[in-house]
């Protein structure tokens, strides 16, 4: 590759991972579980303070699923993302909030802020969540139990 | 164009993409009424659920003046964009907050969640909004009657 | 510089200047003093209305410091920026946060929205900040007072 490519190459994978990120945040959201699962390697872990490590597909697509009675709003911003070769590391800030989850009654509400940290790997298909480390700034009470 | 101008241009016009949204977001607040309409075509069209939509520029000025009551605070985040040639297709998360219209007193609250589903046009002068439907998580109430 | 070289620079220079921002946010927040100061250069300026401007790293120091206790969450979004060769322009909106800061107990309130103008400038060790400007919306109260 050229200089120029391998920019081209680092520019492309930032905005990829981008998109992917925020793929995940709208498929939990909208309950589009197989896309949301669809975000993460086979071994995917998701680590959340104070539970067990939720590691593969299965796993993730019950995780997913107990928590659709939340009705979570997920944003992020600030990424700062480092490629090395086929992985990256991310660490974003993220806003939680929660709506209504039968979508009956109009509701918006404020949950907390906190930060995610993430392994990503390059597949075949694009990039891919590894290992996502979330830490909220608010003790978030009442989660379903999903394990 | 050889591969790497293709590329190049995709990445450019995601980046002119979100400078327009922001820009969107910056002249609504600040009552910045000409430079708000023109980040949208002539036939421009706001979708808001239980509204009619409003279409082209004169429509999209009165809604815009008449809404300054309120006192918007946009931000958007987690866009994802797909362009095809001359045209593209934005989803992104929005948070609507508002503040004192009036400046006088100094306030910032909580209104509601959302997403944008944009329609976008490339123009001789950039890109520009053709279609934007927003959904927003809490219900509306009390905004002003702009049609 | 070819036509290539040019637009590839200007990509550049936007991602480092977004990853700049969220270093910021994120060190402030995270109380990495050293590392938030180094996002300045040696004659930043931080200014906020109703403050004396503070200017250089030694009373930007002081400053993040004493605001310490506030417990802080920065988040910026809809990032407008300008490359000028060496110097650069940014007008991003901010969702400013707080936390216990002692992080004995989980907290996450939201404090305030609003808007910063900042002007930047190319250093050997990259981007930093010659100057931000932070008008908030809501009127902060009870902020220590650093100067």
């Amino acid at each position: 590759m050229s200089d120029e490519q391998r920019v081209l190459r680092t520019l492309l994978d930032r905005d990829e991972i981008l998109e992917l990120t925020a793929r995940y945040n709208r498929t939990w959201d909208d309950g589009a579980f197989d896309d949301w699962v669809a975000t993460w390697t086979d071994t995917g872990s998701f680590v959340l303070p104070g539970a067990p490590a939720t590691v593969g597909a299965p796993a993730l697509d019950r995780m997913v699923r107990a928590m659709a009675s939340v009705g979570f709003v997920h944003l992020t911003m600030n990424h700062e993302i480092v490629v090395d070769r086929d992985a990256a590391h991310q660490t974003c800030a993220a806003l939680l909030g929660t709506r209504d989850p039968s979508r009956a009654e109009g509701t918006s509400r404020w949950l907390t802020t906190g930060r995610y940290h993430d392994q990503l790997q390059r597949t075949g298909s694009g990039w891919r969540f590894q290992e996502r480390r979330f830490v909220p700034d608010a003790t978030l009470r009442a989660l379903p139990k999903w394990w």
